[in-house]
């Protein structure tokens, strides 16, 4: 199995940084516009990019500390069966989130793709709650000439 | 063993990016501009950061298309025995850098925060070659605010 591995460090309250993780209003201001079905685990949240994209069962919460997420349902394919785990752990001058997207079948070059992409949507989450100001899809930065 | 993988595209000749990849001229616009030695197989070069940062020994490359480096020395002891390879796949309209560093011993947080870094240096080697400015350090774009 292979996994992607993000860190980054976030000037902010992890009560914020938390919200961003688990509200679809929080979810639109870093990933994409166009999520839906965020709540309590159980829920299911669809992510949408022009219309197709990922849902994700939320299946673990820790207030302030910690959101997973399963793959749910069949878009994109290579995702199915993939987690998503986001850890907060509070610093004295920042939050420090830690990213984990396992259960891969194998590093295959969208794997590869997909990791560039959570660095950059990371940044934005970032972005966002430092500036209030983050890249979510539409207005994503793009890593290649085909999207 | 852990793996980090990446891929980007970039508007631009493949012997363009290839020579950002293989000389301390190409190298010092997108990673850091303290870049010394580089060279053909057998070459060491030295990547620093105010002074500390990793050797490599280049140990293939394949005009173009292929460049293999095994991390040498010490520093940073995570580093130690790990491969860096990028492969460059001409396409109609764009070239794919696939970039992958290797042999890691386990995915620890010092592993997810280079993961990220990556990112943020190979769309710099991206921004470099598309538009002639890359962010290397020291102008390189913060993850955390240890930096």
């Amino acid at each position: 199995m292979a996994e992607i591995h993000h860190q980054i460090g976030i000037l902010g309250k992890a009560e914020a940084i938390y919200h961003a993780l688990t509200t679809d209003e929080g979810l639109s201001t870093w990933w994409t516009s166009e999520t839906t079905g965020a709540g309590g685990v159980g829920s299911v949240i669809q992510f949408r990019f022009n219309g197709d994209g990922p849902d994700f069962e939320v299946t673990e919460l820790q207030p302030n500390q910690l959101v997973r997420w399963k793959h749910s349902g069949r878009m994109p394919e290579d995702w199915m069966g993939t987690e998503i785990t986001f850890r907060l752990v509070d610093k004295a001058n920042q939050v420090m989130v830690r990213f984990t997207h396992s259960n891969w079948q194998f590093p295959s070059d969208f794997m590869a793709h997909c990791s560039t992409k959570w660095a950059v949507f990371l940044l934005s989450l970032k972005e966002a709650i430092e500036t209030g100001k983050g890249r979510p899809f539409p207005r994503d930065i793009h890593i290649d000439h085909n999207e």
